[in-house]
């Protein structure tokens, strides 16, 4: 069930539209008069994957609920190029007023979801799946994993209080791989497993020893991965990260690594360029 | 001054601490001694120009007090690849549980700081000024405007409230550009100047004539910026906007055109690599 | 357009509602029986200038769904004393209990559109305009510049990010008439005009040679003021400020000044006195 | 204990900043030097009783803990027109962006401690004692009742849920005044006492009759309240309220009468004229 | 009018939601298809009086209004074990994830409810009144005392700010009973009791004395009260309190005081068994 | 580490202080001198397990700052009945006003670690583990988990978002236990464990056999978690839970079980008998 969270998004949604509004639009109204009826058309204007239509319609929600929003297509569709995908109808004035805060989370999410797609397809038919990271824009992080859903990806652990992931600076403030792992095991409830991350094949060997329950490869090379998916055996799930791009991502997916998980799916991705077009 | 507005920040990071925090670190807790005291060392991993330090600050401040930050770069500084430019001690469980929401601030600051820097870089000598525009990050408008000074750009308006821009579709709505203007002149109050969008030299007369005080040229190439800055005369500061970029940015600088302004600053921008290595 | 916002207004509903209710209405809920239906009828007890009618239909939606509001007049309309002008009908109990709330909203914004009414007609024929100021109840800014604009007055800047005005201690701050006009050219977009405050006449030749565009007379008498009209030739409209009261205000505006600011609008207005009464 | 309550009121003071100050004080940031320190002298324009020195304190420091507050005077004290009666040191620039929020609530609260005075020194030697009402502003109501305080008179409940008042409205409800006497004693806890309002001395007699704890005497001329008085005869404490202004408070204060509430106070008052003047 | 009052309701529901259901209840949507529609079924596990069936409605329709509830009880009816006593349909992945917090609300407000009726049955055909204390959840105070009430309890005062209560350590500070009665008489408005605690029958005579309104007797045998009602006469009202349960209860009930204040009903009740249990 | 998280407990915090304070303590200003200092000392009435110290020095501290708390135990010491075990030192008004808000928390919390200590102490030695539940108090689950471990006990899972726990309910909706663990399996992210809640053996069987990583046996007698623990021969680690007491718990203990859950230690706790006594 991939449907988007709404309780931490209508704060969010609140904030954007008091940084874009302020007290007031003052160019609408004084231009456009209040009576004024009109029908504006999100239109592509590249091929892009949609993602964030449920957070448009809860932004002309917000703004007046005198507004229809309409789409044919849903979050997750490919949109190609020059395609009208939505409407919304209703006074003029609102419409302006809400369009670009509109636009700005829809441009965002859809640029995720269009990237995650794109690393999908690129690994596709080799078993390894695409994940998402922690490196989310702060505050936004549940609607940027959901994009990264709508493009094809799954999620890693929401956050800090969800899973286990013992990182480098942990194994140095624990005094080793397997000194943090022992204590992981007896600090954590039962329901939690134990993933490490390690930087060499003799790490791999520690922490597979020392009982780890999934192991994070932090920027290995191919070759290694796939020295490391050979030592591993199948014992645990194998995870690649760091240094991996749309141009060698097949490359590490066809390591037989479980999962590559990809910063760049939340932290640098570009907007879907995306329109909205009035009609009277 | 380019201080940095604190008061919408404040909310912002409580919610970038609660979505990764939620309701403890649970690797942290387990693995580290709570009287371990350790420092942060901040590492570029890559060229960049700095932006965010205050909120690193602040974000440490916020999770506890007992953490001492420190920089001997400022933002705006250039950093190069390889440089350590600053520090975190403190408990070494409070720093760890900290790194991510720092650096997710960090990392997107100084990325919209690098990017302006190349823009502006590519203007040199040229008297046009890069703005940013409305296309920011919902929530994060204030910080990321904040950022786009820090990288030499300087900022459009802030939001719908403190600036009047006539566009496409309110011309639409009013039912042409005279109208448009003359109802923005009598609706606004006497501190706002009237600035219009025109896709065209003719619609670019039409606003001369009627009284415009700045005109949007949207979407032109450099020949009819060209032409347009001839038609204009210096009457009204002009500004282009659309389908420009680093590989373009010059030419349409020596249109003598006064602006430019570019979303991509805050819509696309790659996010800065940085990292926090942790010393014992 | 002269929507009122209800964005911040519910926040004040909600703490006008805390403080008046706190956990119960111990005296309506003793004394009245829950199932009793009743009217409320609104009465002018003086003539006035109606404002708020919308935020009593919120308030009594927050208190309670149940309550059905009416009134045949709108904002803006001269209400006589005596008239009946509006009804709320529902269960007696929340009738009650939001009666205070209601009328502390409505009394105070008729209030105001009251006294602006009687500025604006004192000065009707002349083509000066009165406008409000920043002394406004704190938090209640919104909402009583819409008040002003209901008794027919216009809205001066609504705060400190959406206009420039250079007042006395920016120039000492500054050093000097031409050198604050300066840095504000070069410091606020492009957007902004600048106006400035004086309090001489010469000070008035120092601003329009520093490029003004706008100029606000500070406690200047009507023979100052048209002096300083007959100076400036219609090169920048001018506003004055400062000592105006009802009795002098028509004087002023006789001068050919364009713009007359009033802070008592906001700041010493009489409520309007109206009330609430019960019909079975 | 006449203290201050600062919980609401720092809600207060950041809706008050953020209506006024928006994202930025433009002008301000513009024109003075960041690093320009500088005294604000707190003028008084006119004689009044001080009341909102520690808001004034509270506001500065929520804009800058850079700023430094004093004064030698305390809420409370009178303050003679031409009067300096506080500093504030610190960076000109939040002088400049604080100066209109801190004012705007020293000039309402010292309006109201003065408008109290007046009416408290009109009754000085009769016994009576001036009380507030529930007519204040929304959402100021803890400051607005410290004010009047501060101005020498009493308060009367804070709201509905601190006391018992049957008004007109509720015994039209209840259906007489016994039946709602008799359910407000048997509906409330046993620590409140049972006020009721009457418009003549027959309903005066009535809850008498009926056991009512005190009695407001609404809208009655001062021969009126005398012979209510001696209706009474020391019994139980009895209010005047309604039409009652510094011209005749005197003659109501001389019936005997204990308590005199006046709506004015809070719903009617001119604000204080005070000013804030920067010197370098 | 037992009505529950939302206002604080709905925050304290959404920590709860928050609290539980964090981003996602992860298990219901992996495990549960979104399109499954089901019925919930609240079933008795032990004999209780049921409070808080609103705050169940107001949950479901918290998390979802696609959640339909019904109950054929009402707060303050007994329900036997084994009854089914509620419904709420709708779709799976919803009622699953609001059972707890639903639950959570419901079994304590009906332990409350429970308990307080015990008291209340123990102590009927006495004449005493079982009342409740501020020994209440922080937080949950309008809630438990709604739950009072429905297991046929009075409340007490709501908080400090309504009633006036002298407690030992006030008398420490004021230096004695008179002196704290005296100032307590001075200091609050004409509309609140003084009620006042005292240990012994000497600090009994000298409330009397002192002009208490209503005298709290806190930690006495059933024989002191006895003589404390003897000594009172009828004069004001007596309250016992301390070291009540419900095996000495009727004891206390039958020496002719008041009222019984139990501050167990609040801070050491059992929860309701209840269990929500699918059908499909 | 053990430490308690401040960030939700200050709202909780403020929500207390505003239900009990309201406006204003009134009994205490008009009673106390607001000069006068005082101590006050916690004794405990009764022998306990302290915990929510910290929370009581945040009480005093949101009340007033000028109030220094002390003890010299510490969270999750024993405390025998007469002992003084903490003071709390300042202004006799403000140690008033926060004593009730202190010791709602404190009575709290402390019966929680009390009755947790208990359960602990009964199996001691039979290495069973005592876990609490999610069955805790709306909105106070982080600081009620906190005072279980405070007791000796361990924490389940937080919430809905950090464990996969498949209930009954579940079971019901998936159509099954295989499925419900293939689901589970596919639908969450790879750092959870499967946890599954059987009431019979061949369930359990079923559940073993479906790959689940630990399982709940729910409601079994001793002898039926006997042969459970035998049947799973310690492949997967089990929990007990449902009608477990301090009369049962050592039995069910004895059976090899290595988790006993325990609902009561939050959800029917009595509070610890502590109180406040005031010294000048």
């Amino acid at each position: 069930m991939t449907e988007l969270d709404f309780r931490t998004l209508d704060l969010l949604i609140s904030l954007a539209v008091q940084e874009d509004l302020g007290f007031s639009d003052i160019t609408t109204r004084a231009v456009v008069e209040p009576s004024l009826q009109a029908r504006g058309e999100f239109v592509a204007k590249q091929d892009f994957t949609l993602a964030g239509w449920p957070v448009v319609e809860r932004v002309f929600q917000t703004i007046s609920t005198a507004i229809q929003v309409e789409s044919w297509k849903r979050d997750g569709d490919a949109i190609a190029k020059g395609t009208v995908f939505g409407t919304a109808d209703g006074p003029a004035v609102y419409l302006l007023s809400s369009e670009r805060v509109a636009l700005n989370f829809l441009q965002r999410l859809s640029g995720i979801a269009t990237l995650t797609r794109k690393f999908v397809e690129a690994v596709s038919g080799t078993g390894a799946v695409i994940l998402d990271t922690r490196k989310t824009t702060p505050g936004l992080r549940a609607i940027e994993k959901y994009a990264v859903r709508m493009g094809g990806g799954r999620n890693h652990r929401f956050g800090l209080s969800d899973g286990v992931l013992i990182k480098e600076n942990h194994i140095t403030a624990a005094g080793g791989i397997s000194e943090a792992i022992r204590r992981a095991r007896s600090g954590v409830d039962h329901l939690k497993k134990i993933e490490i991350e390690v930087a060499t094949l003799e790490e791999l060997g520690q922490s597979l020893d020392a009982g780890a329950d999934a192991i994070l490869l932090d920027n290995m090379s191919p070759s290694q991965v796939t020295e490391a998916v050979r030592q591993t055996g199948g014992r645990v799930p194998l995870e690649a990260s760091g240094g991996i791009h749309l141009g060698n991502v097949r490359e590490y997916a066809l390591t037989g690594v479980n999962f590559i998980s990809v910063g760049a799916l939340t932290h640098s991705f570009p907007s879907a360029d995306i329109s909205l077009e009035l009609k009277l």
